[in-house]
């Protein structure tokens, strides 16, 4: 491990620097196997569907809850920004948390085991993963080379060695794995039972599929690029939140020289949606997902963007110009992005960007 | 695992199709403990240093084995582009095989257990990873998608599946990590206990370095790029021959479409080489890669670079160009690239690019 000491993250995970966003439509039962990890942290539940619908919360649990008319109340007119029955509402946690890190689960993901059978703290190991640096200009080996045990390896240029603030860190799923509806459907019984022991930095200028069911990341640093798009009821497309979200932020993260990490911690994802009803909901988005992928590949943002802030208003620009041409769908996409960041600018008014 | 079938490489992995190349300087004991898996296979066996010194190869091994005697009347001048007093020669190997694929190991790396305490066949994993394609373009985050239980995730666009042919296979080390002399030095009691579960691409545009200690190839696509350099006697240099390979190997995969991976199979290292030794070997190497990772980095090969042989016939030029600046001794290397590329050509006349 290169120059840094985390037994403090290990002991006591940045109590009151991390909320935890989570989306329903069900009562919260799922926390009660999380009590262990989770119990030290404030929780922002964002309840999607039908707000008449009594939300359970496990006792002992420090949480705020907001349902449609709250959002509804609290963004006013740029409320139709925040997907509605679409997990992607979440980011609205992410827009009224003040702290400087969200960890976002869903409701259906568990307490996993590692192989030695100890249960995996997933805020401890996240926030390893954020407190140390990113390396994303050139492959380590061995992989983190942040880690206990590991290094860089022979030939990995010393200039490089400091590497980059880390923004982004994206856990994994034992048992059910994220797949698609067609490769759900094609292998209905595949399981995740691979625990692979790594952590590691996605290169700079390689995007990747983010999911958001295990994710923590860095509001100060790239929260405004971390919105999860226009997804669900009255929309063409769901089950993109997190892709769309994922490769926005990536893309800033890129630009503005913050680092993306994936793998540890897992979580046990325990039930499989239903491949027909997701191939309903994504089959726009399988299809898009050709022209969006090169869309990110390709952009390039510009110097005057030195801010998540200011880089997602550029982005929402470019989607409008680059992608409407793929369906008129993507011209209100873009005027959402640019409601979002309206809202987050106002909710978080001197905070987020420092450099302004 | 996403259409492939590969137990007939789990029975027989390509008996006829790989050589093994083994540069040493000592009796080939280590063999001993490797007969299970390496027995079936053809060694080409470079002999480095003194060429009257007779080295003993365990029986029953079929093998050829070239000393400094031997590459001087087979190359004749430019046997000066093989390294002298460096693990580099074994590129020398390289050059004479006639097979497909080539597996080259270190005389230090011994069998490794996975965590069951199993064996590892390294060749039947090696050839695993260079029979099924390789994903450069976009980074799937349960890591290989090609192998048995796991699959391309959500998000990934359905264009990028079928992949690209895989060139280079970068296998990985317990025990004794693969530092270079400065880290050994801080660390020497650092060894890699961490058996890590993945095979992965490297993505296209993203370097790393490359090891010799336990790496295959498929030599018909990338051999003429597998110029291990000029290091050792004679050279202000050593200890970056693989690294050389690996960056100007990488580059050329990249420009051509190939596909390189790392991570399994891992061997175990066994005796970590004298940090001050190395020191004095490396050092300028360690100053230097601030300049040869960039020049990698950076450098844009021309369309008409179509072959490997090609490729690397302009990379010899922009060496000279670019890195001659940081010293003299890249015109030098420069030059070897050329006399290396000629001899290939020499002694793989018809069958090396297809193309032409």
């Amino acid at each position: 491990m290169a120059g840094y000491h985390l037994e403090a993250i290990e002991a006591a995970p940045l109590k009151d620097d991390l909320d935890i966003v989570i989306p329903t439509i069900r009562s919260l039962d799922f926390l009660e196997q999380w009590r262990p990890f989770l119990k030290h942290y404030h929780l922002i539940i964002v309840q999607d569907g039908d707000p008449s619908i009594k939300i359970r919360v496990p006792e002992g649990y420090d949480y705020e809850l907001y349902n449609r008319n709250d959002i509804n109340r609290i963004l006013g007119p740029r409320a139709n920004c925040i997907s509605y029955k679409d997990g992607g509402c979440r980011c609205f946690g992410f827009m009224v948390s003040k702290k400087k890190y969200i960890y976002t689960i869903d409701d259906d993901c568990f307490v996993a085991k590692d192989p030695s059978g100890k249960e995996i703290n997933v805020i401890a190991q996240h926030m390893r993963n954020l407190e140390t640096p990113s390396t994303p200009h050139y492959f380590n080996t061995l992989y983190d080379p942040f880690r206990e045990g590991t290094d860089f390896v022979r030939g990995y240029p010393f200039s490089l060695r400091e590497g980059v603030t880390t923004a982004i860190s994206h856990g994994l799923w034992l048992n059910i794995p994220d797949y698609d509806a067609p490769t759900q459907l094609v292998k209905p019984r595949e399981r995740n039972i691979r625990y692979v022991d790594a952590v590691m930095t996605i290169p700079k200028g390689v995007l990747y599929p983010m999911c958001g069911m295990n994710l923590a990341f860095n509001r100060e640093l790239i929260g405004p690029a971390m919105y999860f798009g226009l997804m669900g009821e009255g929309q063409p497309i769901s089950r993109y939140d997190d892709m769309w979200a994922g490769w926005a932020a990536k893309v800033v993260c890129d630009h503005l020289g913050f680092g993306v990490k994936t793998g540890l911690p897992y979580v046990w994802h325990s039930k499989a949606s239903n491949p027909f009803v997701n191939l309903k909901k994504e089959h726009k988005g399988l299809h898009w997902q050709e022209d969006m992928v090169p869309f990110f590949q390709n952009l390039r943002l510009s110097k005057e963007s030195d801010t998540a802030t200011k880089c997602y208003m550029e982005l929402s620009k470019m989607t409008k110009e680059k992608l409407t041409k793929v369906d008129p769908y993507f011209e209100k996409l873009a005027d959402a992005m640019m409601a979002w960041i309206e809202a987050w600018e106002e909710l978080n008014p001197p905070v987020v960007d420092s450099k302004n």
